[in-house]
């Protein structure tokens, strides 16, 4: 395959990006490793078939069942539309060498070459995963075209530049029912994520049914938790769409659930109650006893032959050693034992605990406080504290995975996530050898503030950008060019199913009691969820695992398009275009801002979720109104006076805090046009 | 119950609907047979809870579960929010007199009381069928208000006016998944159907695992047909939303797909294929053989286990006879026993059939070519044909149902198959024992032209407006206020996951080939697809089932909400409403009509889906421009020419005609306005 790839090369039947500019620009997200566009394309009617040649399994062809289905969904054909042949003469002929393996390892080829010309395509691939990911690559290049249905004739070299590309979901501080797991599942696979890392217990809820100890789930979960039957259904469905599923069982702190039934296990005298609030709290395990260690023994036991990949997950992270401190036992066993402090004792507890996994046939893996010269050097670090400690790892031996700055639930813009590499910073300067050990990243959806409802729009879109720079060679990092790829992507993750688009409009409607929401979208579009941990620092109330998530702060997409957009007109204007080149969409935007007050004024009244909503209304109505008033000032010539601009500076100081926990992300942009009135800078040209 | 009812009543806390003004006015569909406002209203926080008194079986303890997950779904709150509780101080307090029978039957009590004072309500019913009615009842009531989520204080008293009130899926012509026909059973209960009519097999697949005759679903199917466990699984999901599953295996015509594994059962020789086409066929089982017989006794045996149902439906339509006539042995055996048609021959075969649905413990029915004078009294006739037939029937003795003027695959209006009554037209002269027989009757949704994509939006909203005529009292039909509540109830299907609106945009943004749709939208906004069978006639290309149902008149709306108001608009104008009045929004409306067409023109080029559009998005455009002359004339009082109108009216005859298979329905209201500008028609006072 590849010698037939190099002759087409060499025939000039493909040429590089940029000088193919009559095509349809490949929207792909993650960008290949190497693409070179044809000429021509491929049309994609009724009759499209696909063959399998190599070692077709029965995962592969539950592959190309999905992705005809994918295909019908895309196109709107039917069942009795494309097939699957055994003829060489199909559409898409797909050679795959290898049969899969059993349980999908970490560091299995993942590469595929992708070559379509406009008489048939040929997908090529060391493994099945390899089809997966050049199948939807395929589907990516998909497009209505003026004859038909169609993809591009192209030609892509591809493989991920790191092997583990994750997904955690936190599914204890709220409970995530399985079709919404799923629905992300298929997610991930159209970005080549292949990682699910599962954070099944926290101390807000022990999320798994175990039958060695019932009382776990029985106990310490409000009937929230996924069957043993459910979670190998949720396997076999990630299995089939090439992606590892990763347990975590956090200890020996974020365990009060645990201890619902079982308090024997704390550090602390009972009763324990399952956890309502947020934060860091005292229980943990006790490390000293033995029978910490047989309960850990038969409980990891069972849950290895539950969950068959290699890695298992302990956690480790955030204990703050207060039951350990007020236990004269534990402060016994310590001194006798030599520990100077609470680390020295997690490290003994995390190497015991290692044993224990290891004797079960897995490999550990912990966030990074498990980080201890002890351990043996399988252990792997996932950090959430950022390069440094990654690099440390590495530099120790350690592989690791990187998490600090994928933290999707702090709510930041894609670009803030995409710019995070897990080879940057400290582990920029690892040797090559170090460097191996660094395995990838995982994004991380800690669930505080999710709830089925709203936590696709706060997986995605951001976690594609993610999942690119993952899989992406390093150089891909054109902002602009991600974003654009982005929106169509998100539009794709909506046809499989994701809710991060279409949950906003009713969420909205609930919020304004009404069907009409035109007024209110006109703020909820500019505004964006505080960010990083100030959502908890500005509760209006204390918040718990049962208050409703029903709240514009809720509802509210974690990053504004519409704020983006006049970001770019107002640069644009600044930037000297010519008239009236962005001024006219400017004033579009500001005058719906000035006016969105008054017409939403009479579904304030209406409805008690949007009163925290009139400051930030009114906020953005005199927004828009300075920043019409600048640019007339802007249109005229004439300098603004400086106590009007002092003024609508003292507005703009304003507007930057937080308001019913929501930010207006337009406040930036009309500040520079107050600046620009009021100051020297030239004015565009009339 | 009933006494406390009155006891309310009498102190005056309810006051008739009309009287209570201040109240949001109750938007139920369908309207029940009684209600009364009351003061105040009832909050629904977090601490909503729900007690269960009298006789509460399981059915109704998985009935509650569904209701308070719908109500967070509603209210944004979470599984730890509202529960059941033994509480007589509950927030709701549910009485239900009676177990469920074990297979629900025609006929059962589901009437219900519901009393909501701002302290509590009160729902009381005889049976379990009485407490769900009455829960989505609740439901629709429970609004954002200013202090919290809320019901109104309100006392309704409810029951059906008829029995049997029906949705018809055929799954044969395109196979519908289980999953779009479970949303469908939630849309049903939502608006309070109770009886899912299964069209499982027809000509163009047969549908049902069959295991005594494993090639009827083999051979018949293309792979797609429900497995017996999946069956079994509907019916227990249709059961738990009170609604009855009565399976429809048609014959002995429309059976084409019988006889690709069985072709001994036809009456002329095979090999026969699974049909591909539309219309009506020659295939028909051989009613003179006796292996026909055994055969269905067996298959009849088969599914009457399976169906718990009573009814048993043999369809029966459309046998045109050409088998029967060409077949010498048919002849000879219709001869010998005096048999002077096909009619005749049908009644023999449906009087065997009787027998073997009956010796099954089935009470047989069929659709109206079955009313033969040979048939027990027993037997039902569903009537496509009109109320006469139906008419006929009762007097017959028969029972009967409505299904002529509720085939929602005609792709009429809402207000059409609303203004149909099963008691009109020839039932209105019954004497009473005879329109006792009238049971109800049934929306058809025929399958000729739905996909899942695309059926939801065939099905709703307009089936809650023809669950309204099946439910409410007769005298409920003012189609203002069907429309107000029907665009709510609208959204509400919507929250409970099915895709009657959701599905438009993203098939919108497949014809256009690109993200933003927001020119073609204005272009679809107002056209609706052809009616009754005119789809049929003007195929561009003979339609099959593998024809993708992805072109612009499979995306359009079957009803245009943009051209009804629209209508309202220009009616409000030719009323002679103050000045400005509508005439803005109408300029509004018409200026986008007319300005649509240039922006479309570059989408046009890229798309082959949006190709067939262009003459009616040339001919929107120039109506708007039509429109805007008209109201230019009518504006400066000038009279417009006759020369300019007949131009007009030529545009306008022109653009009735259907292109694409569509109808811009904006052409009557505009035909209005330039009738106004050339009459003598008084103008709109200044």
């Amino acid at each position: 395959m590849r010698a037939t790839f190099v002759v087409l090369m060499l025939c000039s039947a493909f040429v590089p990006l940029a000088e193919a500019q009559s095509q349809h620009p490949p929207n792909l997200m993650p960008m290949p490793a190497s693409v070179q566009m044809g000429a021509g394309r491929l049309l994609i009617d009724p009759s499209f078939s696909v063959a399998l040649s190599g070692r077709p399994d029965p995962l592969l062809r539950r592959t190309v069942d999905r992705f005809l289905n994918n295909l019908r969904q895309q196109t709107g054909m039917l069942p009795l539309d494309m097939k699957v042949t055994d003829s060489s003469n199909a559409t898409l002929v797909i050679n795959c060498e290898h049969a899969s393996k059993e349980v999908q390892e970490l560091g299995e080829d993942e590469s595929y070459d992708l070559e379509i010309s406009n008489s048939g395509a040929k997908l090529s691939a060391p493994t099945s995963l390899g089809v997966m990911r050049g199948l939807q690559t395929f589907l990516q290049l998909a497009h209505t075209t003026s004859d038909g249905f169609a993809v591009p004739a192209i030609a892509i070299q591809d493989k991920p530049r790191f092997p583990w590309r994750g997904l955690m979901i936190d599914v204890s501080r709220h409970f995530i029912p399985l079709d919404v797991l799923k629905r992300n599942l298929d997610g991930m696979a159209a970005v080549k994520l292949n990682v699910f890392h599962w954070h099944l217990s926290d101390n807000q809820g022990f999320r798994i049914e175990s039958k060695e100890f019932s009382k776990l789930h029985q106990m310490g979960s409000d009937g929230l938790y996924y069957t043993q039957e459910e979670v190998r259904n949720l396997i076999a469905y990630a299995r089939d769409r090439g992606i590892r599923v990763v347990p975590e069982f956090d200890m020996p702190g974020h365990s009060t659930a645990w201890f619902v039934g079982y308090p024997e296990l704390a550090s602390g005298p009972g009763r324990y109650e399952i956890e309502r609030k947020w934060g860091v709290f005292d229980p943990a395990m006790d490390p000293t006893q033995e029978r910490t260690y047989k309960f850990l023994d038969k409980f990891i036991g069972e849950m290895a032959k539950l969950f068959p990949d290699r890695f298992f997950h302990i956690g480790g992270d955030e204990v703050n050693g207060k039951q350990w401190d007020a236990n004269p036992k534990i402060q016994e066993f310590m001194r006798s034992h030599g520990m100077k402090n609470n680390q020295d004792l997690q490290a003994y507890f995390n190497k015991r605990v290692q044993a224990i996994v290891s004797k079960h046939g897995k490999t550990m893996l912990g966030w990074d406080e498990i980080l201890h010269p002890g351990l043996p050097k399988s252990v792997v670090i996932q950090s959430w504290r950022g390069q440094e400690s990654l690099a440390e790892a590495a530099k120790q031996g350690y592989r690791g995975l990187l998490s600090h700055g994928y933290y999707v639930d702090l709510i930041w813009p894609a670009w803030q996530h995409y710019a995070v590499d897990p080879m940057s910073d400290a582990a920029a300067s690892l040797s090559p050898d170090e460097k191996q050990r660094i395995l990838g990243g995982e994004a991380c959806m800690w669930a505080e503030y999710v709830s089925p409802e709203n936590i696709d729009s706060r997986i995605w879109p951001r976690t594609a950008a993610i999942a690119e720079r993952l899989w992406s060679p390093q150089d891909v990092r054109d902002v602009n060019s991600m974003y654009q790829r982005l929106e169509e992507v998100s539009r794709r993750l909506e046809g499989l199913g994701l809710t991060h688009n279409s949950s906003y409009a009713p969420m909205l409607r609930r919020i304004a009691g009404r069907d009409d929401i035109s007024a209110l979208q006109v703020l909820a579009d500019v505004v964006e969820p505080v960010k990083d941990d100030t959502r908890e620092k500005t509760a209006p109330v204390e918040p718990t695992s049962a208050t409703p998530l029903n709240r514009l702060v809720d509802a509210a997409r974690p990053e504004s398009a519409t704020a983006r957009r006049f970001a770019d007109l107002v640069n644009e204007l600044a930037g000297g275009s010519l008239k009236p080149g962005p001024e006219p969409q400017i004033r579009k935007l500001l005058t719906r801002w000035r006016d969105q007050q008054e017409n939403l004024q009479s579904l304030l009244e209406e409805s008690f979720l949007l009163k925290e909503a009139a400051p930030l209304s009114q906020e953005l109505s005199n927004l828009g109104a300075a920043g019409l008033a600048a640019l007339d000032y802007l249109d005229r010539g004439q300098r603004a006076p400086e106590a009007w601009k002092a003024e609508q500076l003292a507005l703009i100081e304003q507007a930057k805090t937080q308001k019913a926990q929501l930010l207006l992300m337009v406040v930036p942009s009309i500040e520079k046009l107050i600046e620009a009135s009021a100051g020297q800078a030239p004015l565009p040209a009339k």
